[in-house]
């Protein structure tokens, strides 16, 4: 039987079995109310059903892109590929350097998109939940472009890695 | 620039954007009223912040272990590495098969766990958000222990994987 401590900070718990957890990686991005760009790097974007479709991430409520986040009504998330390491690494550091360079333009609803990405969802934020320090946010999806076909990019053990070979 | 067909099916948008994403997996278990297993292979488990230490996981309305989720008071979270490939396939199949081995035991709260996964988090059920056909269930970590190491298990493009070389 595994060894449950009870005595173990469940804090250390959960950063153990992150430790163990691989995510796909994200850009997502929106506009502040001076119509600035913003966006950070998230590894916890997913599905929430097909029919309507919807999706959702969650973003720390002491992001630099949380004031923003919060009141966005339009949001728009990029999935990243192999070629997109750079980019995954820029918009998780400094806030300020993020939209410096010259690979994004403006989109649907004046959204800052990276044409780089693998793929780029529009999303109408239909709700945003704050749990604690962080908020989860859940967008109906209104329209969608593929950009670059590339094989996913993966956050792993501090690192981002490629995809590796099938097992089943 | 990418092109945002307008007239595109925002169903058919999302599910382009998630053949090009790869999500970690893990196995979610609990009881039912009357204290049989259930459990399921999810895609969207993430953490919610370490401190408080929570994890959040989306399940179908429909699912055969909804009825259970719904009206859970603990769960436990397995995450899976690439020697799980079976135990995350049957997790996903059949749900009158899934706890017939003899891989699993009763562990804290009578949860049923599976000892060869590479971790597992008991988490106390704090919110059950219904959103359309899914729910978010979002959970406090009260423990966890850790089981063999091994690399994450991934599912891309419709397939176990494992994870591949560090690119950065």
């Amino acid at each position: 039987m595994l060894d449950f401590n009870a005595n173990q900070d469940p804090t250390e718990a959960l950063r153990a079995t992150f430790r163990r957890h691989a995510s796909g990686v994200s850009v997502i991005t929106t506009v502040d109310e001076d119509n600035n760009p913003v966006g950070f790097t998230a590894t916890s974007m997913t599905s929430l059903g097909a029919t309507p479709p919807l999706v959702m991430f969650s973003v720390a409520r002491g992001a630099s892109s949380w004031n923003a986040i919060s009141t966005a009504k339009f949001i728009a998330i990029h999935t990243l590929g192999e070629a997109n390491v750079e980019l995954a690494k820029r918009m998780a550091a400094d806030h300020t350097q993020r939209f410096l360079g010259d690979d994004w333009q403006r989109g649907p609803e004046n959204l800052p998109i990276f044409d780089c990405a693998t793929s780029v969802l529009i999303g109408k934020v239909r709700d945003v939940l704050n749990i604690e320090n962080n908020a989860v946010v859940i967008c109906d999806v209104v329209s969608g472009a593929l950009g670059t076909e590339d094989e996913a990019l993966l956050y792993y053990q501090r690192a981002y890695r490629a995809t590796g070979n099938t097992l089943a």
